[in-house]
């Protein structure tokens, strides 16, 4: 393609791409003048250009950035995941996963119904989404966090400043009992399977399948945790059905981390209903971010699964690291433990014959691992070279690949 | 808006928001049954939607991913800036900063003009998501360092693995040092204003006009250290007036950190030219982002500014640090402090006459808070509550709401 660069101080052109003008001051490209219509491309942003499916009108705020997350075709992934991969990277929300699209239509949700306290049971990704959305409509926000939690995770919550109360004795508890303040008091304490949250969810699906028209995924692949993500891909799976926008389904693929999978133990033993997991069977994992013993929509992300031929698998932290690494280092994404679990999941599906090699296969990383990078424990390997040595430094490393 | 709920399970219908069926399982919420056009609705993602207007065509990988970042009316900045607030959320990019706009037209182009090894000069937000790019197409990357770097930024970087070299010696001499490398030996050194970073930035002022339209911005407010991102911006603004498409360009508010400032020197002495800073005359700052002493694009940015009867203002730490805690408290935005200096930088000249209350004014966090937050020093003050005392503790906390 033909370039031409001018300098913005004395015109002189250039027709190849050169950094600098010989007066000195940097160059840059013209491009082609063609005309700019703006009145086409007026879209809704986001999660709003669905917003006649969803149950509330556009709010203000920091909800209007919720949503329209770029899917990009990673074919450095296809070997990894035995098919064709698309990455769904829902990092690209307002505060970094996609806890924003279930907010942006909670919380608005519950000030339209007169709620003017929200509340969340979270340390997490659900934590920081629900703070930041109710600093932004100008609520007060209690954010319910385990009494043990590290400084880190506090400091992401509390840049917000919700109030913050440390919950001493079974944080699991806290689902039910959260249901019954809501009821009684001013509050809205919004859980993780909120029905508002789970109209959210699904905005992900529907922009999935509009990135794909007229084409359509095989397989969707996203961590399961609490279910509600997977409720939500269900629900907009259903509707595109009802609207006969679609045929057949995407197979789901629901990946937990080994350390608490009721789901999986649930999904491989033919149970309906995912049994509750105690304290002595779950164990530590780096993906911090799922691992709830008792999923509160855990029987309907399992029906999800049966619905769409689908399946729900377990993945070791040594799994998600790989992974990790992998969508770094081969896709150009930087993403949270629990969503490196999409890749090792469909993995270990493709190891055991469960996807074929022309499946379109979306991973759909749920958050960013941008928020506990750069605690500085990392080894990383550098070498040190004298600015004046640099020339001849590059050169025996660069020369083996002289045409 | 009225409301229907249904259950998954047992098909029992609601018409009032609440989380569970009488059944036990979780209850969504049914959307009217509308038609799905896929048809009218495939645009082009990101900086893609101005291909035609950029250096090549649209490459594979995460470079797609670039680009389409939300612009949010924030009205609770206003009282700040003195005037309408609407934030350019450019932390939804897949690296976390604007920075991606430049890299998926430069790290491309370079690929294929024939570049096998990519180099950058950067130990921020362009080291890593030039890595980033790199990585997403395969090829080496090798990024200079100071050799000082701490450990915490070298991590961030090293997750796409990139060859990364300490540079000791005088940093600020590298820029020349890459100009001349990239003519000598087989790597690409994309430099700060590369110009094809620079027709990748321009994206951002159209997607701001194209939010707008028909209504254009008053004032843009960015963050300026080499000058790069003012250039970009300011392309774009040439571009739409030679098209017709704007009669009147916005006002640029250049925002440098007091601790490094030469374009703000420059801008209120009159020079054309800013005049490189010495280490004794440079400070510390916590906008670690900004800060160049030497940029290579300032008289270029001092241009734009005087070109669009603009201005450019230094901020002290104090003040972005009381930004930042706005952005957040009062936007539910997560920024690093090199972007609060925008919201620091328009209350200055707010406090001046510079701005009239209903003026439109656009603020560009050019990059995410999040790769910072977490190291766990911050104090963060919590209440811990026993379970079984957290009903009476609300009731106490709320009861002087009700109505």
């Amino acid at each position: 393609m033909s370039v031409s660069l001018s300098c913005h101080r004395c015109g002189t052109r250039y027709d190849e791409v050169r950094v600098r003008c010989a007066c000195g001051e940097p160059l840059w490209i013209d491009a082609e003048p063609t005309t700019f219509t703006w009145d086409d491309r007026r879209i809704p942003s986001g999660i709003w250009r669905y917003e006649d499916r969803l149950p509330i009108d556009r709010p203000e705020g920091v909800a209007r950035a919720a949503g329209g997350t770029p899917l990009v075709r990673t074919p450095g992934l296809d070997d990894v995941a035995g098919g064709r991969v698309f990455v769904k990277d829902e990092s690209e929300n307002p505060t970094g996963s996609y806890k924003d699209r279930g907010s942006s239509v909670a919380i608005p949700h519950a000030v339209a119904a007169g709620d003017d306290v929200i509340g969340t049971v979270s340390y997490g990704n659900m934590a920081i989404s629900t703070a930041a959305h109710a600093a932004s409509l100008d609520r007060e926000c209690i954010v319910f966090v385990p009494e043990g939690i590290s400084p880190v995770r506090l400091e992401l919550i509390a840049q917000y400043e919700p109030t913050i109360i440390r919950v001493r004795g079974e944080y699991g508890a806290l689902y039910e009992d959260a249901l019954e303040l809501s009821e009684r008091l001013p509050i809205s304490v919004l859980v993780s399977d909120a029905p508002t949250r789970i109209s959210g969810y699904k905005t992900a699906l529907f922009e999935i399948y509009e990135s794909f028209a007229p084409e359509t995924p095989d397989v969707i692949a996203l961590p399961a945790s609490s279910g509600g993500f997977a409720s939500g891909v269900w629900l907009g799976i259903r509707e595109l059905e009802r609207a006969g926008a679609i045929d057949e389904p995407p197979r789901l693929c629901l990946v937990q981390t080994a350390a608490a999978d009721p789901i999986t133990r649930a999904f491989e033993d033919g149970s309906a209903d995912p049994t509750p997991m105690s304290p002595e069977e779950t164990g530590e994992t780096i993906a911090h971010s799922i691992g709830n013993p008792d999923p509160p929509s855990g029987a309907r992300a399992l029906a999800a699964v049966r619905d769409t031929d689908g399946v729900v698998v377990s993945v070791t932290d040594d799994e998600i690291r790989a992974a990790r690494r992998r969508f770094a280092v081969d896709g150009g994404f930087c993403v949270e433990p629990a969503s490196a679990t999409t890749l090792a999941g469909v993995s270990r599906l493709a190891d055991r014959g469960g996807v074929a090699a022309e499946d379109s296969i979306v991973l759909v990383p749920t958050g960013t691992g941008f928020k506990e990078l750069g605690t500085g424990e990392t080894d990383v390997t550098t070498e040190t070279v004298h600015g004046a040595d640099l020339s001849d430094r590059l050169e025996s490393m660069l020369s083996p690949r002289r045409e």
